[in-house]
């Protein structure tokens, strides 16, 4: 899939008793979101504007995607789905609320909906809150594994996909994600390390590496320090990582994961020997990504047929309705979704 | 037990084929290891300071430490233990050899010795390496558990202990250490947790901090997200800390793994929001102190009955003999030696 020019994206407006509504309307206000078109509610959206009197704007609310062509600069253009509960802005700022899940929800659908048919290039999704899902009793821990059922043909199994989470200076993929730590041990096979070395690989080369490096860290202290610590770097990882170099792949490691990241930094005065990590654990993998701050983090969903990033930060419910949240990771989103092209 | 002035600090050479020599040597030249008395092998210290014509100086070998008030500055103080395997400088640099261990091993039993007999206030300790140690016949993983094992008294249980690393802006106190991940899951139980919440906050305050703010991170991803993602944060984590509060201790959490050391660092324009965290595993603890580099970084043990601290880095066997390794971190760990006083 290519993006067509003139095609928007989406930025669906996440949990409304959170800060996505008043990110995406301060990214709005800076002029950081043209060619965008929110997806959500309009008196969320509305009540959002109205928390900072030089926020002030219009919202136009249009009836698909292309109608975005037609808006003019300064004004908030926005798609409202079918089906969104009715009075929302009645759930408090900063509350677990199961309308707010339901209508998080339904937004990200209806954007799902418009992007596969075409109308638009893809997704930025402000956040939801996993709680409120539940409440709303959607299935889905999060964006990721929600998106990939989204994304199965008719008949097919859901694709494979992986979270990337990328800043200034790191990008990282993960192997396992939204599930606990005992059982993300059970999951990590030489299938589900492969997997994720060849899509961070292929999703590398359409950002336009040649030859991505990619370093994979192991899962215990020390790499295993050659099977004194575990030995899943012997018995997994490394077949993994053989078998991806059989493929061509720059795939290097396993690596002692309280190092490779400080290796792969590429910083001011410090240039990264790898242009990615991909690590076993959600946690391995996000506590280097957001060690610096979350303001410039970025999460890019690698697999799914169109694209589709997020700001790198939660709802943040303790700020949330105080207008002091800040822009800078979802324009940080939407730039990265503008570079992507997709599978 | 006090630091008494004019008791030296002890350094033990680590592994002979490592860059502990050289980054020893390195330290004396530029005068940071003042009042302290290198223990290792004299002709591997030798060939240490031939490693650069401008580190040229004498070595002024020892009977026992206090004999170091009388060695004039620009000398290399040393004591050589008793039992070292002859012809260390055979091993090439860079090497795992058996006799490199032993060395290793019998510095540190010597050093121990000499500070538990009351002639040393503490001990700095330069890298070893596991397969050198391994390969000796060393059923040790590392210095902190073979230290543990050299202050148990007689007919006692080897105390509590625990590994801080800390740098100029984080202090990480680790639950677990030098296991599989798999075996950690295993270990993590209230009584671990609130051991090193407890061994934490008495070394803390015995620094100076009148009520030291402790963080303790979960396990899980998002700390389970209220039992979605793992139940040790409900069943292990939160219990502990809760106990901890109840002796009077300011411990918090359990918070997300993700984004916890994120607060806690204390920087140019970001105050820490704690003074140490407790982190459940190696890696999540190590990844975060390590992710700017290991130049400041020292490695604490804390619950022995004298001093220890530690560079941040390993042997480096890549770089060993070339006279680059940088000196700071091992520098660093002797002024953090210096501001102990020990439990």
């Amino acid at each position: 899939m290519t993006t067509a020019p003139g095609r928007p994206l989406l930025i669906t407006m996440g949990d409304a008793a959170g800060i996505g509504p008043e990110v995406i309307v301060r990214a709005c206000v800076r002029g950081d979101a043209a060619g965008c078109v929110v997806v959500g509610d309009l008196d969320v959206m509305r009540r959002a504007i109205a928390l900072r009197p030089e926020w002030a704007m219009p919202v136009a609310v249009l009836d698909e995607p292309g109608d975005v062509a037609a808006v003019p600069a300064g004004t908030l253009p926005l798609l409202v789905p079918d089906g969104l509960p009715a009075r929302l802005v009645d759930a408090g700022w900063g509350q677990v609320d199961a309308r707010c899940g339901a209508a998080a929800a339904r937004c990200i659908e209806a954007a799902v909906a418009w992007v596969r048919g075409g109308q638009a290039a893809g997704l930025v999704t402000a956040p939801i809150h996993k709680e409120a899902l539940s409440a709303a009793g959607i299935g889905y821990p999060g964006h990721t594994e929600m998106l990939r059922a989204l994304a199965a043909e008719p008949g097919h199994a859901p694709p494979p996909v992986r979270m990337m989470l990328a800043n200034t200076e790191l990008r990282v993929v993960l192997v396992t994600i939204h599930v606990s730590l005992r059982r993300a041990l059970d999951l990590i096979d030489v299938d589900s390390v492969l997997q994720t070395i060849r899509i961070t690989d292929a999703a590398l080369r359409r950002q336009g590496l040649a030859r991505p490096r990619l370093a994979v860290a192991g899962l215990n202290p020390h790499a295993g320090e050659g099977g004194l610590f575990g030995d899943e770097e012997l018995s997994i990882i490394a077949p993994a990582i053989a078998s991806a170099c059989a493929e061509g792949i720059d795939a290097r490691g396993p690596y002692a994961p309280d190092t490779v990241f400080m290796r792969a930094r590429d910083a001011a005065g410090h240039l990264g020997e790898f242009d990615a990590v991909v690590a076993m654990t959600h946690d391995h993998g996000l506590i280097p990504v957001k060690y610096l701050g979350v303001d410039d983090g970025v999460n890019v969903t690698l697999g799914l047929p169109f694209v589709r990033t997020s700001p790198d930060h939660g709802t943040a419910f303790d700020i949330a309705g105080r207008g002091v949240a800040s822009e800078r990771s979802l324009v940080s989103a939407i730039r990265m979704a503008r570079t992507l092209r997709g599978v």
